[in-house]
Formats: structure tokens, sequence, C-alpha cells
């Protein structure tokens, strides 16, 4: 399976709807079932049994981020950036993104540091901290993608995907059953009044300033 | 304590007999004892207060880079292989096995790859990799693994077992009391038609063609 | 905030006080509450809202090393070491400063190596295994270091905060909880007569012969 955006922008996904995030703008219940949803979908990637591979092109934030990191391979073209920039954004990184972040991450201590200030590196240097796999020019990046496929598919299937499970699906399992405390912790922050004009911002931002908040 | 093999050939070890994996020619109660007499050897290598170096001459594949793994010091000749490759012969690495690969990588999603593709790569690789420590000529293997021995033992040996210890135990621990239950996984594992097949043909080839399945 | 040496000789701090550690100057009494306030500290530290940079001017040994690694930020002089050479004392690393140690290390069957053999190593190295973030002039310590601590606060601080003790909290938890327990053990080594024998000759080189014990 091979994940890469539709847009004709290079962005591959620009993470969440902040919409879902902002307070005044959905319910508890609302966002509840908004972050029950993505955890389930998430954790269950991470452990798929399929090849997943992520063709990146461009800028790849926050909820993209995270998306790639359960992938078993991620290209990237050289155009692009890659993170988890929450901070910048003035919330914090969820705990099993930021350890998905961290176990990918060759040098854990800048990958910390990265993390708390909110930066997305570019792909050359998401490459060498070992978070993404290859990085090729715009026009060879499908090409590149289903090459890693291939390679991954040379093998037999059901030890791979055995091999796959056994490394991952402690993890995943952790994370799914972390959601719903998640939650309740998630939207008790994004109803703090700094925490909503900041979103306010990002909203209004997005938005060229049109928002109605 | 030092690791080398009596082999004429360029072989550390071959890893398992895979006629111990083959269910066809063993049982349950055989298998069970094999399993957890060589998880007990395992983990027990892993934290044992001797010091414990590894002089690899040759291909060092599966059961055999998992036994160098376990030791403090690994050096390899500049022909060899390393790594875990049972997803090429069909079979899943073993769970304790994929983490320690994991734990000694340096490139943790590198070295996924390598397990789910189950393929070896060269000294200098696994080397680059942190999976060994040394890389020399094949005439000088055993005096660098005796001079690395020597660079242990010249520290007080109680401090340095104790601190081997520390960091080794509660890994060695969970290992030893998951060989039960993972001897249960592997055996079912085993007894899969694909398996026996695959296990099958690995047989046949080692044996020239000659092996009575 | 900023954590750097007020001596005059090139030393971030020589770590503990050995005397605190040698079983004949101390009691157990004494030990236990010398142990839990310093577990407390550092525990904290590690988990602290506040940004940490560490400005290490010189020789960082031992607990000098602990404090470094609690920190957000290293930045070292060009001269200088770093490490944990507890084995090179006599006696073992403490458990959750080993872990600490080898989760920052890049390498760490490297940092394992280090540890088992009470090493220190310069800051060129050190910044090598990502133990260190940055290594100056000896005259440009405390301007990087405001220079670093500007970087991170230039972020909203709650958003930083919370995803600093999302990544850190349950290290710093466990590590607590960890105390008593160590603190028994702790004391258990210091009493062994080969342990008393090595910290009394440290203490006796420290003194210049001096030290009555």
């Amino acid at each position: 399976m091979i994940f890469a955006s539709g847009l004709s922008r290079g962005v591959f996904t620009a993470g969440n709807d902040v919409t879902e995030l902002y307070a005044p703008k959905t319910t508890w219940k609302r966002y509840r079932e908004f972050w029950l949803t993505q955890t389930k979908f998430l954790a269950r990637l991470l452990n798929t049994r399929l090849v997943t591979v992520c063709a990146i092109r461009g800028a790849c934030p926050a909820g993209g981020c995270v998306v790639a990191l359960c992938c078993d391979y991620r290209v990237q073209t050289l155009e692009g950036t890659f993170g988890l920039n929450e901070v910048a954004l003035g919330i914090s990184v969820p705990k099993f993104w930021a350890e998905l972040f961290l176990y990918r991450c060759i040098d854990r201590t800048k990958g910390e540091s990265l993390l708390q200030r909110g930066l997305l590196v570019p792909p050359s240097d998401a490459l060498q901290l070992g978070l993404i796999d290859e990085v090729v020019d715009a026009g060879e990046l499908m090409s590149s993608a289903n090459s890693a496929l291939d390679r991954y598919l040379k093998v037999p299937s059901s030890a791979r995907a055995m091999t796959k499970q056994t490394i991952r699906s402690n993890f995943s399992k952790e994370w799914a059953s972390y959601a719903e405390e998640e939650a309740k912790g998630g939207w008790k922050m994004l109803n703090k009044p700094h925490i909503i004009k900041a979103l306010g911002g990002v909203l209004l931002k997005l938005s060229g300033g049109k928002a109605k908040l």
C-alpha cells in the first residue's frame, strides 16, 4: 500500500483539520470520537500485515508526519519539510506520536530538541536522522515508492508480516489503549484560554483572516 | 570468554539446525526442550558476569548473529555477512532476537527493514550500524578479539560486572520468562503447511537435494 | 536555567563527594538520605517545566555527567571529558544513570562499552555520540549556552513544557520510585571490603595522601 497526496500543491498532508482541535467550534463528544478514530487508525496502520510505503511530496508536518512514521518506508521529494511541529502551534505533541518519532530518530536528543521547539526539518536532515529512508527528485517519487514496495514483497509475506508485528504489536496495543485517556487530557488542554487563543490565531492565519471564530 | 568457530570454512555458525525447526522431523516435546534450552542459554549469555567477545570469521546469520549480539564485543573478518535472515527462510524473527538486534542497531528504522526483508549485510555495513564493533583482516581476528578482552579486563571486574548486569538483567529476565510462550507460538507457526514447505526447501537445498523429507 | 561551574579550574563538577560513598566515614541513615535527596533532585531536574541548559567547562565525570544528561541542552568547552566513570573507581553505575546515558547515546553498544570500562571521552567524541549538543571555545561557553536557552524560549512555553513532560515523566517517575531500593543495594555494595578498599584509595589519591581513613 502506498500513501501519496492527490493535492496539486507540494503538501503530503497538513495533518489534522485545526477546526477539530479548536474547542469553540467542536464538542467533547465530537472531539472524543475524532481522537479515538484517528488513534485507532494510526495504531492499526503501524501494525498492519500490509507493506506500507509513504510517497511524500513536499510538506509533511504533524498528522502527516505521524502517518509517515507508521509506515514501513518513507521516500520524500528534495523540497519539503518533515516533523512534529505541534509546539509551534501552541499545543503539545501527543505521547505516542513523540515516542514513535524518537524511536525512529537516530539521535534521540536532537529529536527531543526538535519536538520541544516545534521544528520541521528539510528532507536531507530527516534522512540523516533516520526519520525518512530516501530523498528523490519530485519526478521519481512514485517510481521510488513502487521500487521500495517491490523490495519488501520479494520475501515470503507471512514471515515478513509476522516479524513486523512481533516488533510493533506491543507499541500498537499500548497506543490504542491510551486513546481514551489521551482524549480526556487533550480536551482539557484544548479548553485552556491560551490554547484557544493560539489555535484561533492559526485558524485566522489559515483562512487569510476570513475565519469567523 | 571468546567465541570463535572451529570450522575450516568461513562460517562463524549457520545458526540453528533447521532439522530442529522442521515439524515433520521433530515433535512438540523435542522442539519445546530445544527452544527452552536455547533461550535459557542466550538470556544467561547476555547477562553473564564474564567478559564475552565474539571473533566472527565469515558468515554470521540467524542463531550465530544472536549469539554475537549477546556478547560485549564483536570483531568480524572483512569477508562475511551479519544479520537475522529468518524471513528469507520463510519463518519469523523471534521476538527478543529482533529486540536485541534493534537495540544494538544505531538506525532502528533501517534495522526493521533488514529484519522484515530477511537481509544479511556485509561487515562494513554492520559496523556502521553499530551491530559489530570492529572489522579486521582474517589473520588478525584472534589477536583483535584478545585485545578487546584485555581492554575490558583492565577495570575492577566486580564493578564492571555489576554495571553490565544493571543494564541487561531486566531484558534477560523478560527474555527467559517469555520462552515457554514463545515455544508454543513457534510450534504453531512451524506446523503451518506453507512453513513446512519453505523449511523443507531449505533442507533440500542444504543437503544438495539429498534430504529425505 | 543554566548550570555552570563557579570553579576556577576546568571542572564542571567532579560529581558526588566520595566521602559520602565511603562506608567507614558515613552511616546507613546518612547515606540513605544523601541518595534519596540526590535522586529526587535528578528526577525532578529531568522533568522540570523550565528550559535547562548545561554550560560545561572542562571535566564532567560521574555525577556531573548525569546532571548534564538531565538537561535539555549541553554545551561543552573543547578541552574536557564527559562520561560515567564509576567503574574506574571500583563502583557500579546506578541503574537510571546508565539508562539515561544509553538513551542519549546514538550508539548504545559503544555506550555500554564506555560504561562497562569506566571511560570518559573527549567532548568531540561525546558530540559525535549525541551525548552533548555543541562544543565551543572556552570564551564562548556562556554566550552559546544563552543562545541555546533563547532558542528554546522562542516557542509557547506551555506547549514546550507539556511536550517535554510527555516524553520524560514516565522515566522520571520510575527513577524516583526506585531510589529507596537503590539506596539499599548501594549501601550493601559500599560495605563490601574490596569496594571500601577501592574508594579508600580514591580518597587517599584525592587528598594527596593526607586523608585519614
